[in-house]
């Protein structure tokens, strides 16, 4: 079945909703791009595509670790001038919808467009300008980290990440979710804080620091030296790093470029507990 | 920095690594190839690229929608021969494995290869034979049903999905996850049941029959009529569709071409709601 087939399949299906009452897009286009993980070759050719097919192209970096020259190589690839925004930047959004409004304006966002919580606010306010609004999915480390390590997705619990501390404060809720996900049997997924303009990506080691001092504190007995962790880091590259061992052992290594992500497992399958020891070391 | 330079970066991560006990690759490499949501063009350029350094290249689309038409084209972008391998294709991983092995190889696989759990013993059949493997990552309805919906991600509790009932006995793993998550107030992301070969393609509306059936027997009032619930559609197309409303309206809309999904949702934060509201057509 020829693509446009599809397309046009999808279509009618949704031209039957919106004949049932959805407001339908009146003007303008906004296009959500997913970059995905590592670097300008982790697009894909639809969203190629689709920078090809604006009048304007933003990328927001403060998410991710995304060089500015991966930024500057799609640029050479599509033609297209790239903006980029600071986290700083809260004209931003503003500029991005004038742009798509009656117009075609794009946003490049690394991972999945719609991953982080932070682009929903964007695609909203260009709802309410009646500006279409397409979403260009890509890989998230939300799903990759699980494959990359070679665990059972559905073995997941609640995916949490650790903040950097605000001075004295120090948040617990990741190590609430961790203890919640282990008591079930469950793995979690532990996303480290980055703030790419203020250069500060936290290490997995610095991770699993927080997370020994919680348990301290806490005595829970979700997260200690002897807990068996990984640590996955460089994800989507030729060679992204996976370690699997107690987290004492870990906390000896250097995980080296950021950025880095945790994962505790739960309860392992034999399949899953054979991926850990071939593909990330795990010992006997 | 330089997209080389940072891939220099993590291979002198994972040659410290190496260097500390793990296996090295030996000989041979092997390409697991996403494909994403839709078609063809929602390979990366990354994948491209793996595609023609490859000698050997297998396809296998008993997990997903993605037409024969699709491989064709790509087929034709890569100017590789690709093989389609049949779920009852059982001489298939060791017909890739012998291609792979001092070789290049890839297979792809729609969505992210290693969302699926099928193919994690193809890749420790590869390593045991000392053969170097790649991930090419890619978007998952896993990560994407989430997004397109404007749901938080770390608001999801465990992922599961319905399988089609097997003669009288059915299976009610998926109505205890999604029990256990709404008592959390999580989210729960449903996935449906798809037998490609057969052309047997679980609906929203099969999937939905199915939870109120258990719904009946158990009566935990995890999924009734009066549930909201959200499906998706399409999803990575230019146009996905998707609808929230109770179960009850649900059940009377036709959601078009598979595949579809199920979310239902827990606790909602305002803007989740907003975005059901706007983007899903969420009654007030």
């Amino acid at each position: 079945m020829p693509s446009t087939q599809d397309a046009g399949k999808c279509m009618w299906a949704r031209n039957l909703i919106y004949s049932r009452g959805y407001p339908r897009p009146v003007a303008g286009k906004l296009y959500l791009i997913g970059l995905g993980l590592n670097d300008e070759k982790d697009i894909t050719l639809r969203g190629i595509d689709a920078i090809k097919d604006c009048d304007s192209v933003f990328a927001e970096l403060y998410t991710s670790v995304l060089s500015e020259s991966a930024i500057a190589r799609l640029e050479a690839m599509t033609g297209k001038k790239i903006e980029l925004l600071g986290r700083e930047d809260v004209e931003g959004e503003k500029r991005i919808i004038e742009k798509a409004d009656g117009g075609k304006a794009a946003l490049l966002v690394a991972g999945d467009p719609m991953a982080a919580t932070t682009h929903i606010s964007l695609r909203l306010a260009a709802i309410d300008r009646g500006i279409e609004t397409v979403i260009i999915h890509n890989s998230s480390v939300i799903t990759a980290a699980a494959g990359a390590l070679g665990l059972q997705h559905y073995k997941f619990g609640r995916t949490t990440s650790i903040a950097f501390p605000s001075g004295s404060f120090l948040p617990e809720s990741a190590y609430d979710v961790l203890l919640e996900n282990r008591k079930s049997g469950l793995h979690t997924l532990l996303l480290l804080d980055l703030r790419p303009d203020e250069r500060m990506f936290m290490s997995a080691n610095d991770g699993m620091a927080i997370l020994l001092g919680i348990e301290k504190k806490r005595n829970g007995g979700a997260f200690t030296g002897r807990t068996t962790a990984c640590v996955v880091a460089c994800l989507g590259s030729e060679k992204p790093l996976t370690k699997a061992a107690s987290v004492e052992q870990l906390l000896k290594e250097d995980f080296g470029p950021p950025p880095h992500s945790i994962v505790v497992p739960g309860k392992l399958h034999f399949m899953e507990e054979e991926a850990l020891r071939k593909i990330s070391g795990l010992p006997q």
